[in-house]
């Protein structure tokens, strides 16, 4: 519970000060000029007074209960401090001062003897290194942080993971009048974490929306399930930066290069439900919107508008960011048909022409809403002097009050002198954009968000024709063997216990094997070496393919076993090639699902790097987005005259990756590359496994 | 000359009203207004007087020179008031009045009638269908304009196609403070148009930048032409909307679906060194920064900060956009060494720490304006309070000041308490960008125009050994033949004239003349039907591949010869498949270049839409940026242990087209696809062509 830190009753500032340019003084002014509603105790050994209090020598001399108090002293002087604290029954301190775990092993261990303190004395730490936290709650203004930005009560909760950054985004937020309700920059996370801070948000009545800027998340697994709790209630709004980072983390060796850093993290927010942006200022926009409206069943928009540029506009950006122009019902035009101007347009946008009246717009919109093909209601309203804007604004509050879909607007106006008009539209509940870009692009989060919500619905993929127990047993063998790659036979069992299309191979260590295997199997086959050591078998010479008679395979064997000596030999059928596709998985983070990657194989992952990311566990609709999701999806369906393949049997296959995944989370690695797909009714074939298990 | 549009002395405005929710009201209140310097004569039959002005029964009546007359009345009487303006001496009018060209037959009528009247006294007419004109100018202060936006003198001149972009433009360019030099609005251009107006803006001196809006380009040649000259002295900047247009155009039907309609414009406007924005935030802040910064040498951007998080938003977006993070050299390094704090980071972004002073800053941006590695520097400013801000933006205008590289500067900060920093960086000739993206994007742009400027002095790629009189009699031929297509056997003939590696070929009308031809030739040959009729003569079985022999190209005629009676039979090499490449090109505008497409082959051009475009004629640069600039590019360097192909024999080829191309603006469609492509040493090979030329 951290009601201590956000809404204290008393704070304390040791090492207040009275020279204005220190944070020991600016954190009292802030206390005072943002309306903190208890008592302000400054602490400091040799000022009679800090601003207009008198300060204490130290913070045992304070003669009233105080629940928070902040820490500004030299770094070796904190625990000291936590200690008195701890005597005195405080039970949060903001330690704002620097020089601890961000330093290296001197800090380190400074931080570890300050933590010991607050924990014999049960005080909970945020910091060390940090800002502090700030609560606009008419009933508490808690201003306990040094930075600038004015505090104005709002619905917004922010936490940054950059003080920098946390600066710009409630800067920005105080800009468009929305402001904050609370504010937290947590520093090192010694104690209290953003997890928590995040838990304690999502309780919290006053705090619609909360948005995060994060740079690399910590305890992803724990952060998750909070994260997963609270997206069903309220929309959590993120910002991950440092996406371009140059250091480009691989997947595995096979599909190197391909995943950004950043891709796990935004994969991660998105799976908990959180809406991610790129951009700050579409962040605060997108954050006004979400605290204030109904969310959508979908991504169709419809477009009232009054002016034809602008609507182009608003068209090319939500084309862009995946949202469909709905198809207006033949009822709806009907209904607009007699009652519009005969020179409006009735096609989606709805021209409803500069002189539109009051009762046009209202009209439209309640059209718009009673349109079952129409999820989101965008107006696109510039206002004309010869227009009672007043009156259009009116008309659209009356059909936003209380409708279930959402209505986002544009209004294109001098904010002066149509001061009012805007006014009605805020008042009334429907937020407003400037600029026809970011109204299109705040339409376009309001229907993300509708599908996330979604897709937080859809259970994973499972099959009940599995053998479990055989699975358990190949991962266990590899791992009492010591090996970290699985031996080409155990992988490929393993796989076959998930009920994947394996072609059909045997193991040996003579050529009197191989010969047997290969009348069993059939030719033409496949020999591979079969060795840990080399990985990347095809260049080692370690593999040769469609060996079509015993002589052939007599040959290959014989120079294999020159090459690999006292090496097992696998042999496998070998088949046509079909159209190349490629599935990989990487586990990342601890205790959170696998990162699964999917594309066609070859050139279209290695050059054109066109592939589509997923964090497992997968849903029926996360493998259907995965799959069409990728440029190269014509290919799958046959173009140029050439058969694609069966999509269906494609996706079992992911289906049943997605399931042995979830089930072994000791795989560090697979790569199963290519796997060959072919048209309906052929079963694909997996041709090539690779399984790193976590280990040594 | 539009100086009497722009710099009326006096104005009349026939059809003015008493009435407030009117135009003919509303422009004589925004001429007073604004504050124009001339008489102001309403004009209405029955009112006395018009707001403060006695008004004039008939325009005949006024009693001193008028220049310019605004004219609002019912379409059918505007013609009336042109002539009675004629023969007072009225040199322009601005017709308001819609009910033109705009609707129709009997529209296009009145509009023929009222010019010719026009023209008969010398009159210009801006409109029909207009909001009107603009002018900022303390001398003048014209607002012949019936819209809202409050008029502050600028430096930024703007032409909005559409009346609301631009009214969303210069609201938001009031907002920011830059106010604007001119604006116009044309409508139906049937006399003045935008070209003209254009070319007004690049001869005055006021003007420091250009912005536009255009949905579809009206004379675009003409348009070419101007701007080409403009842009040589002062920057234009651009937006296109309509960029997502379903209806998608093809370039040829080979290449159908790649190129949306509005790809040409962009690249005519890049053509012309005009910079294109998806964005009006985005364009109005470059529009700041580019009105008073010098032009960069280079893309290469030196970011100095003071915070973290910020500096990493503004490294995604500078990445994402094209621009490189500046090497800092090893001497600037040395100086920053040992002035700036031991902590702070010297990579770039070089991190100042929060507690920077103003001499910090000051050293660390005149050592990067000193530092030959650095095009533009980049300032990441946020104002914490224990900083004397208005220090550093002092010194930072120091350094800026007369500085041969650009500044952009993000400060972050309370607009209102910090509003005397602000000052300091914009007086001292420093655009300051509140949001670390935007600050990106606008260096970006910087950079960007850079890169427009050095391309508009790159020359077209010649060739000296190419037999142009061949060439121009192949084209007549075909023309004089009355045919679109040229005939194979003419197409490869006009290819071999411009130098282009074309396979042995011959033309014959029987079995004889064919195995004849394959003697000479050499097997393995191809055959095809020459029929203007059978276009994609493969799927109708006009294509015969590698013929091996005397029997097999017997076999293949005689087919040929029962499927297509009497056709013509062209007899070519056949080539083993290389690396696939296409060529197409489209002359989609009279008087403009072709637009010229270049992709790798099949699935690449036709699944993939990876391809890069131009607007022919091409330099050096333009060909070597259409290579590098696909995503398939690493096929042609070689991957994945396959040969690559030969590149410089790939730009020569791709130079030669462009000079085919831009000799002969008769050729409406040509498409080399495929071109097969081998690594070095061997020789490419054009296979298939299909040449239609303008015509019947």
């Amino acid at each position: 519970m951290l009601d201590a830190l956000f809404s204290p009753k008393a704070v304390a500032v040791i090492g207040a000060s009275n020279r204005r340019l220190t944070i020991g003084y600016r954190i009292v002014e802030n206390l005072v000029e943002s309306g903190f509603k208890g008592p302000i105790f400054p602490i400091n050994p040799k000022a009679p007074y800090i601003k207009n209090f008198i300060a204490y020598k130290d913070i045992m001399d304070v003669p009233l209960q105080v629940d928070l108090a902040h820490i500004i002293v030299k770094n070796t002087r904190v625990a000291g401090e936590i200690e008195k604290c701890g005597k005195m029954g405080i039970k949060v301190v903001i330690v704002n001062t620097a020089g601890f775990g961000e330093i290296g092993p001197e800090g380190v261990k400074l931080q570890e003897e300050m933590l010991a303190v607050a924990k014999k004395y049960g005080v909970r730490v945020l910091g060390p290194n940090c800002q502090g936290v700030m609560n606009s709650d008419p009933e508490v203004r808690a201003y306990c942080n040094f930075t600038f930005t004015s505090m104005v009560e709002g619905s917004i909760s922010l936490m940054a993971q950059s003080g920098g950054v946390g600066e710009v985004i409630n800067n920005r937020l105080y800009e468009l009048g929305l402001g904050f309700r609370m504010y937290a920059s947590y520093g090192n996370q010694a104690d209290i974490n953003a997890t928590e801070i995040l838990e304690y948000w999502g309780n919290d009545p006053g705090t619609k929306v909360i948005l995060l800027h994060i740079e690399t998340l910590q305890d992803a697994a724990g952060f998750a399930e909070v994260a997963r709790k609270i997206t069903k209630r309220k929309p959590i709004l993120a910002m991950k930066t440092g996406r371009t980072k140059l250091g480009a983390k691989a997947v595995s060796s096979h599909t190197g290069g391909m995943m950004a850093v950043d891709t796990t993290t935004n994969l991660l927010l998105e799976k908990c439900g959180i809406l991610t942006f790129n951009d700050e200022e579409e962040l605060c926009q997108a954050a006004r919107a979400l605290a204030q409206l109904p969310v959508a069943e979908g991504n169709r928009v419809g477009i009232i508008t009054n002016t034809g540029g602008p609507g182009i506009i608003v068209t090319d950006e939500l084309t862009e960011r995946g949202c469909d122009l709905a198809e207006i019902s033949d009822a709806s035009r009907d209904t607009l048909q007699g009652s519009l101007y005969p020179e409006a347009s009735l096609a989606n946008p709805i021209d409803v022409l500069a002189t539109a009246t009051p009762e046009h717009y209202q009209l439209a919109a309640e059209t718009l809403m009673s349109d079952p093909g129409v999820d989101i209601v965008f107006v696109n309203f510039i206002t004309p002097f010869f227009v009672d804007t007043e009156g259009v604004a009116r008309g659209l509050t009356v059909v936003a009050k209380d409708a279930a879909k959402p209505m986002v607007a544009c209004v294109m106006t001098e904010k002066q002198g149509w001061k009012k008009t805007l006014q009605i539209f805020n008042d009334g509940g429907i937020p407003t954009f400037d600029m026809p870009e970011m109204a299109g692009k705040v339409a376009a989060a309001v229907a993300r968000y509708a599908a996330l919500q979604q897709r937080q619905d859809s259970p994973p993929v499972t099959f009940n024709d599995v053998d479990t127990a055989a699975a358990a047993q190949l991962i266990e063998k590899t791992l009492a063997s010591g090996r970290s790659f699985m031996a080409q036979a155990d992988a490929f069992s393993l796989l076959a216990a998930y009920g994947l299309p394996v072609p059909a191979y045997s193991e040996t260590g003579d050529l009197d094997g191989a010969l047997a295997a290969a009348a069993e199997i059939g030719y033409p086959v496949t020999i591979k070496v079969e060795s840990e050591e080399v990985v990347h078998k095809s260049d080692a010479g370690g593999v040769v393919l469609n060996i079509k008679d015993d002589q052939a395979l007599s040959e290959a064997y014989r120079t294999m076993a020159q090459n690999f000596p006292g090496a097992v030999c696998f042999i496998q059928k070998f088949l046509n090639p079909g159209i190349e596709i490629m599935v990989g998985a990487n586990r990342e983070t601890e205790g959170l699902g696998h990162v699964v990657v999917f594309g066609l194989g070859g050139i279209f992952v290695e050059v054109m790097k066109d592939v589509a990311f997923r964090l497992n566990p997968l849903s029926a609709d996360d493998i259907e987005a995965m799959i069409t999701g990728i440029k190269g999806f014509p290919i799958l369906e046959g173009v140029r005259g050439r058969a694609g393949a069966d999509i269906e049997k494609l996706k079992e296959i992911i289906g049943r990756i997605s399931m042995l995944l979830n089930n072994h989370d000791v795989i560090d690695e697979m790569d199963l590359n290519p796997i060959f797909a072919y048209p309906e009714d052929r079963e694909p074939g997996l041709v090539d496994v690779r399984i790193k298990l976590k280990g040594k």
